[in-house]
């Protein structure tokens, strides 16, 4: 059986649950606090160099990080991911979008904002995360205006982006104006299943 | 035949080159000059929404970017991605970082320094970006301290790390303390249909 360890009101941990619950594989979930610096300890860094979460452990003892690593490797062979090689192609330029332009602007902010507690010497930082944002979410919209989800199907693209964007309000960024993202946001959850994320407080 | 649109002095169009050559694909390289706007004309917009090289085009006229997504795509089933599920999702993993914790760093810093001139406006943002860049080096020379190539053979990942890793010090990250990093730039300069990366001047 997989382990993960990770903490599900992180986008990127909650990504992996709801590919895990999607295809009915079993799992256990060690939740880990990154606010208590649980993925500093001596006994997490021995399991990921790198000290961060999620991290996938398998039935033999092997470690897996990066969410969007996971996913790949949780979904191969299955209906997650395109069959056809450039539909696959395209879910993939996704995920690589997702982490590059997407991620860095608006789960930082979330974070900047619901976790660190928006400290004024981070209101700049915060302020420099903007135009990106709002650049991620107008590409998606557009996007969403041609089709109902981001490959050729229902696939990891989708789960990568809803992790952050249905709670991009959390983020300080309002869907009001992306009526595309938020009919997409409606399909998203009603997929076979889907798990809302926890609430923070 | 392929058509890549790029500039081979960006590290992560060069990636895409040397996928190519490693693999003896065809194709055609249309030249494509980021600093003379030419990603943001109406006519490669109309390729590319998001106005940026490297961009695959198929024999077909389909568009494909995403530096990581276009390799994954092109290498498929050929030898520089593994056979075994895991070590596959182990070169994903380290696409993924690339992507996330060397890129934004590494690249970005040589993008302020070699093409913008570094500007006195700029320099705060590049002194961010040292304790990124700093800890992207220790964490491959770690690992390569352990094994020759990030995955288990020699792979995609060992190519989107080279493509601005053997360029760190343009950045100004000297790669004198990684001697494990050093050795590697050997071995993968030393693999079949290797390519230099031309020089700015």
């Amino acid at each position: 059986m997989y382990t993960v360890y990770g903490d599900l009101i992180s986008g990127n941990c909650y990504k992996v649950q709801l590919v895990l619950e999607h295809l009915g594989i079993k799992y256990q979930w060690k939740h880990t606090d990154i606010m208590a610096a649980e993925t500093q300890s001596t006994e997490f860094l021995a399991k990921n160099p790198v000290g961060k979460i999620p991290l996938l452990e398998t039935a033999n003892g092997r470690y897996l990080s990066e969410s969007n690593a996971i996913m790949c490797y949780l979904a191969e062979g299955r209906n997650l991911i395109p069959i056809d090689a450039f539909d696959r192609a395209q879910m993939m330029q996704w995920l690589f979008w997702e982490q590059y332009s997407h991620e860095p602007f608006i789960a930082t902010s979330r974070f900047i904002i619901l976790f660190a507690g928006r400290p004024t010497a981070r209101e700049q930082e915060l302020q420099a995360k903007r135009t990106g944002g709002l650049a991620a979410l107008e590409r998606m919209d557009s996007h969403l205006a041609e089709q109902d989800y981001f490959a050729s199907q229902y696939s990891l693209a989708d789960i990568a982006l809803y992790a952050y964007t249905h709670v991009a309000d959390e983020a300080d960024f309002s869907l009001d104006p992306y009526a595309n993202i938020r009919s997409w946001i409606e399909r998203v959850e009603n997929q076979p299943g889907f798990v809302a994320m926890p609430s923070k407080a």
